[in-house]
């Protein structure tokens, strides 16, 4: 960094600046200061390491801020909350320049306008690689937060969207950049890119009854392992209803060890869709709903079962078990 | 790491079971959710990395997640707030094993436990260094945070405790640790290892009057300066009033080329005291009232001037310019 930090809070400050009613102090002093709602206040943290999460030639700084904030919105959303207020702790390494760290501000701007939230501190540091550290604080209305923990046997399992395109781009991504101008490249990228976060689609699942809910971003058979294990139940995953991202196959044509798309949209992550549970007589209201409010599909994939077992349908009727295999932080 | 992330959230989630009637939802979902209180909401974040705040072989994992809590805390306290709740992200390489990692929470927790803090969530992830992020939320009476910006002509400016022991116990730590053994050396080691956060003293501040309050984590000098930039006012310290740790001059003699005792009072960094104005007639109510709540020294060391100069008075009378030198977290 050629830039003092005092300099670059200053710059930061300029990105940042915008009129809240609710911010009585934002970025600038020891902490930020905010009026709370009147419902219960949601907190999560996600972080983003150069390395693990991302390698920097493959990932514009705007992009990465985008995608750090759009994580954590998405982990807001998957209460049924709604986002408000976020801070970002930086780790910079020497080689990183002052128009970097302005551009990634701006994509976290960017998703933080996206879904009216208003960037309240933080706090910026030398490091060896680069850290993008997010916390995002939100609020639902007192009890209104669907846990991982409420799936009860018989509940359908639905997902929005469609699955494995995030996965596809980051192996586009490493493996042969010359496909990026086919027409179904861009989709793929631009899913691994830049994630929508379903905020709105996630308060429409709450007021549908959902029972429990979870973010897709580390795949279907692991997110949904989660929901089992807080919940205490089993699931039985139909695996020709998993709603797989068109291009993968394209992909799969294109690259010469192509990755097995009902595979990516099982274990790839990152599609930070819904993943939720639904008593089953709401899921052709929910659909409908989430149709006509977002233009965004809603899949029955599977039920909720007694037991603990994770089970994978085949299309040929034959069963077996779902590994609950997906992106492990540790590199599993 | 030999674990998985599921395995390694199991262990922290008993580390950190109890119970917090504010906490509806804590460690293990998509995110917190925690009930407000009435007050004004108030959010901080700081973030300690590996070779740059601390060097692995020279700190225990539960003296780094101690300090890591309290430096947080810390800026809570500054707003003249009461911490509540704590999120935490890790960063952790590869030859971390799990006992570290549970040592780190315990550190985490015990700083947690002594203010009153529930740590109600987090996010693991490799990476290539350690880096320990930190969130926390306090409350405070509406319209009541002190911030950096309202110190006024005529104010006194007042620091609590004694400075420059942390920075002594750096420069300690990193020399000869052969030297540890002396009485004296003890308290520079536990100052740099052991902050302390200063929560009820800063209320105790607010309540006497304070205009303006930083804690001090870069140096009198830099924090003073950024009171002033905020407040738009200059500032004349009187240097023969600095309460300079009294182990420093032992340690100065100690040491080959030792560093001056009132240059690491001065710019040394991470004391976690606190730096107010307070109106002059309310200094003696204030010393009083820390000295008996707490035990804890308050000090007058210079006035708020007209202008934009930050002078050091010297002993002799002289007067020169105070450079906002100090803990650059760029290194400068």
């Amino acid at each position: 960094m050629d830039l003092s930090e005092n300099e670059l809070v200053a710059a930061i400050r300029r990105v940042l600046s915008g009129a809240d009613p609710r911010v009585a102090v934002g970025v600038g002093d020891d902490a930020a200061v905010v009026r709370p709602g009147n419902g219960d206040v949601v907190l999560t943290a996600d972080m983003l390491i150069e390395g693990v999460h991302f390698t920097r030639p493959l990932v514009s700084p705007r992009d990465l801020g985008y995608k750090s904030m759009i994580v954590n919105v998405s982990d807001i959303a998957a209460m049924a909350a709604s986002p408000r207020h976020a801070l970002i702790s930086l780790g910079l390494p020497s080689d990183i320049d002052a128009a970097w760290v302005v551009e990634l501000y701006g994509g976290l701007r960017e998703a933080a306008d996206e879904h009216a939230i208003s960037i309240v501190g933080g706090d910026l540091n030398a490091g060896r690689a680069v850290v993008v550290s997010v916390f995002v604080t939100g609020e639902v209305a007192p009890g209104g937060a669907v846990r991982r923990s409420g799936a009860r046997q018989g509940d359908s399992i639905v997902v929005t969207g469609t699955l494995g395109a995030a996965a596809g781009g980051l192996r586009l991504a490493r493996s042969d950049l010359s496909l990026a101008s086919n027409a179904w490249a861009t989709p793929l990228l631009q899913a691994q890119a830049r994630p929508a976060a379903r905020v709105g689609e996630a308060g429409t699942l709450a007021q549908a009854g959902a029972t429990s809910m979870i973010d897709l971003s580390d795949g279907l058979a692991m997110d949904l392992s989660r929901i089992c294990v807080e919940s205490g139940v089993g699931a039985r995953v139909r695996l020709a209803d998993v709603p797989v991202a068109a291009e993968l196959a394209q992909l799969a044509a294109a690259l010469n060890e192509g990755p097995e798309p009902l595979e990516l949209a099982l274990s790839g992550g990152e599609d930070y869709e819904l993943l939720a549970t639904l008593p089953r007589e709401s899921v052709d209201g929910a659909r409908h709903a989430l149709r006509e409010r977002f233009g965004v599909t809603l899949t029955a994939v599977g039920d909720i079962i007694p037991g603990e077992s994770l089970i994978a349908l085949e299309p040929d009727g034959d069963e077996r078990p779902l590994e609950p295999r997906g992106w492990d932080h540790f590199g599993g």
